[in-house]
């Protein structure tokens, strides 16, 4: 019978972490097992950086961005005799289990924590939405949010003055915040990381809609693919339109999580909770099919990525094609 | 190969509902089908209240709660002499389909009109999630939203003066605003449609929060099962906390919509306009297992609604214990 | 030299109150003083509810409504024995000087302990803008953008369905939130508290906005006039549009404080300090002309209220007068 | 007795010149005027891009950011021969005076154009708040609040990973934005245009702040003051913080209009075609001590800048000590 678990927050923050934290305490205190609250990720776990959290705490946090319990990076939590240290500081604390909220990054630890004899369930916190064995992830909601509502008031200028922009969005390895905030803003042009456009894809298009006289344009584009203020300068040789770049960055890392972040957050962390109290370990939380499982990490690093492409190419038609 | 289609709005609005006016004329235009807006829905249809939609239009109101076009109740619409009405308004106008946005109210006037040889697709749109056949409605994300920022500024001021409040939420068949709003907001006690607590259960609740010191309680109700005064009252008599009351009523309509909720409607608005393309009609379009579909209007009528008891006892029991 | 000064919060609560708390913090601080924050305002000076506070504190609490020190209401501590009490335990705790943050009825609180020996310094916390002696007052910003978002709201839902909203308002003795509510929705008809309208007058306005076809009217109307569902039932059967009530109620008390309310929050209780460094008490800090000023509290008990009359009716004129 | 006006937005575009707009078109129709939108500023003017507006329009532009008249640049409007084509066009349609909203760029046309024989009153429109002959411009409390709310979810990131960012902010010559923003979110440092701090003095800040292991640190800049990601980098160096750039770009002039943008914006609209009704011109509207004041254009530019650096200084004591 399990008496005390662990919570600690790994990786990037996400809006609805908190939530998490929060399904995580009121769940296990509802069957009688202490919660404690691991500052700063497996950083604070090798620390012994612990609290125990009441009931109450909760309240407090679940309207808030970010991670109470904060966030760090410790690479070297890949040695075995770093984790161990992690091991040793739960024993000696009595804490049995750990709920592991994060990227993908921080599988491969709780997995091996497991083996060590900490059975840990990871929950998929992250805004990018790359995690594939989720169908969304806790924080994407709240930053397409975030995203719509920038490029909304970029779009009120843009179109006041007859201009192009671009702006640049979250998401290296996946391009689902580009590709839902194209499709809720309407962005004549967008280049999500699984789809890129070349530069000059994005001039010609352009082009063509200062030809038919379109007031304002947004142009989209994941990180990391281009140097945005360069490619603004390049849309407005070519096409005429006055183009400005905006970044939107750590903007969208923070924020009150929205109602579905919460609401998956929440009850995510409601059954970890009662995976672990099961005896189970070695697994990750994801909603597919708008129901949560529980994966064996092994297995969800090998799932393929899903396919994108073909609402990416329909959107595109749409956009090419106007009729007045 | 058709060539113009009609779109209409029916019965009460929903946030997003705009934006799945947007995706069926964007669609129709990218296959070169002209779309006529009718306004104020079956009214509209039976006076000819038609305007051709440009593409242009569509950037307008992607941002803006309602429907630009307007809603109105039309019962005499069950009459089959006020249908061949209908049916002539758009035989004159050469408009051979139609998209309808409305809850399950509208969905038996879209079956009619198809079997009078108007092909109609429906598409889910309202606040209240109760159509069986979609996950999610379009509008609940946006009313979920409204819902839960108007409890947090609640608690805010209730936390400040050790009281509790009684929050009136729409949703009369379906309590899923209540419930996702109650997980999201952690309010102490809830109510929703479909699991109706009695005014003696909710009082009895609300004492034993005020023995234990909670600082504040949110108590969430369905519309039409108390006067929220009255139980405000009857709270306050009984568990000593100053109740008040507040019904959050028509603000729940409005808004610009969510991220998902433009997601939702102008993906499936797409999927609509191709079934009216393959010639097909007495459709209702939904979201399952997190994919769209398309179902016989006749086929969703019967479909049992989902079972929510086992995550609102859940819930329940989380919030009736408390660790210090 | 003063050394430990206290802060508490009295009367109803107002968004911006936690900024002036991190303001009088800050400041105080920034003079080598310590600052006690008083739980629940008078009813824990009496009952010795103190704790220090730390700098790092204050980022915790600039972006959350309400008041995170509490508030609560001691009609006793008009009796000179209990104010006593008071007394003795802020010179128990070593408290020499008092910031109190709340709207006029913690005026004479504030003045009595002044006479007592402890210098006290108000800060005007309310959102109904009543407090003749600050043209605004910290929480008003907050609350009157919570009333537009929510009209803006509302507005959406009755203009897709060509009806009628009757909203009610907080603001009992000062009708500010609803006359600049009017201004920025361009509410059809408006009561403000100090230029009420009879419901036959309001009931004739609207009538004339049904006959030219006007699409929705908002009815703005203070708390405590009418009955907002019985004036909806009548404006529906003198109008013939289908109106609808609702009640704003306790979501206009909380929220994230705006920009304004923040900045005059922070530097009203900058100069708080200031006044009791200086060994002053007995002072109601306003903003007047966009400059702080600090009054003596009896005199701004003798002020006169400022006239909106002139304003009012120039808006009521432009609205009853349309050009299509 | 005036039959026609018309009105104009020009220069950057505000949050809140729809308002004004509004304001223009409700005040004179109440008093028999027509009213003509000319599109895109003095562009439109020498264009006759002339359209009539009815009162109905005024509803649906209240409640959103930009301009629906559009703006542009005309650097020829310096021109006599050019300012003499617009003279041309407005008597062409019987337009006798002007509503010019904008920057302190578009005060020189108006004061010629009034010279010409066209009266002209314009209006404070532009987010910088660096018109000196206004207390607030319209538009600087909306985008006050935008940057609040981004450096807010900033701070969230911020704070979760221990972190600094350096987050660009709109105002060239005119730092308010910074500095209302700096109070309203404690950021630990700011750099406004008219208090500018060098690079190295910034990295001392935060350096301390480091030392005393501070856990998030934000760092605002007006813009044109330093390359956001080199200053980052080396704010990194020097502290050691994990240190973020964020540019907010043109998010800051788009959005809704807040209450108080709207009432402002409203009011001033109202003022100045009361103006020009008296048949007075080269007019600039402001408002000074909380009141609506006209001075002459020509006044207005030589009037001095208000002086920020009190305040400033205070702020930056209050920043730089902290007890714990």
């Amino acid at each position: 019978m399990l008496k005390k678990i662990g919570v600690l927050t790994s990786g990037g923050d996400a809006p609805g972490m908190n939530n998490a934290i929060a399904g995580v305490v009121k769940s296990a205190h509802a069957k009688g097992i202490e919660v404690f609250g691991i500052k700063d990720g497996y950083k604070g776990l090798i620390n012994g950086w612990f609290t125990k959290l009441d009931s109450d705490f909760t309240l407090d946090i679940i309207s808030k961005g970010g991670t109470v319990l904060g966030s760090a990076r410790l690479p070297e939590f890949k040695e075995e005799s770093v984790r161990q240290k992690a091991v040793d500081q739960l024993q000696k604390h009595g804490i049995e289990a750990l709920v592991v909220i994060g990227g993908d990054g921080s599988y491969m630890g709780a997995q091996r924590l497991t083996e060590m004899g900490i059975n840990c369930v990871g929950l998929p916190g992250t805004i990018d939405n790359d995690i594939v064995s989720s169908d969304y992830t806790i924080g994407f909601d709240t930053a397409l949010n975030t995203v719509i509502e920038s490029v909304d008031k970029i779009r009120d200028t843009m179109t006041s003055h007859n201009r192009a922009a671009v702006v640049e969005v979250m998401g290296n390895r996946c391009g689902d915040l580009v590709t839902y905030a194209a499709i809720g803003t309407q962005a004549e042009v967008f280049s999500p990381s699984e789809s890129k456009l070349t530069e000059e894809e994005i001039c010609i298009q352009v082009k063509k809609l200062a030809d038919i006289n379109h007031r304002s344009v947004i142009i989209l584009i994941s990180e990391k693919q281009f140097d945005a203020k360069a490619l603004a300068k390049k849309i407005q040789e070519v096409s005429g339109y006055d183009t400005r770049a905006t970044i939107l960055g750590h903007t969208q890392r923070g924020g009150r999580p929205t109602g579905m972040d919460r609401y998956l957050a929440f009850t995510a962390a409601m059954f970890a909770v009662d995976k672990l109290i099961a005896g189970e370990g070695g697994l990750y939380i994801g909603i597919e099919n708008n129901q949560l499982v529980a994966r064996d990490i092994e297995s969800t690093l090998n799932m393929p990525k899903p396919d994108r492409t073909q609402i990416i190419n329909k959107i595109r038609i749409l956009n090419s094609k106007q009729i007045k």
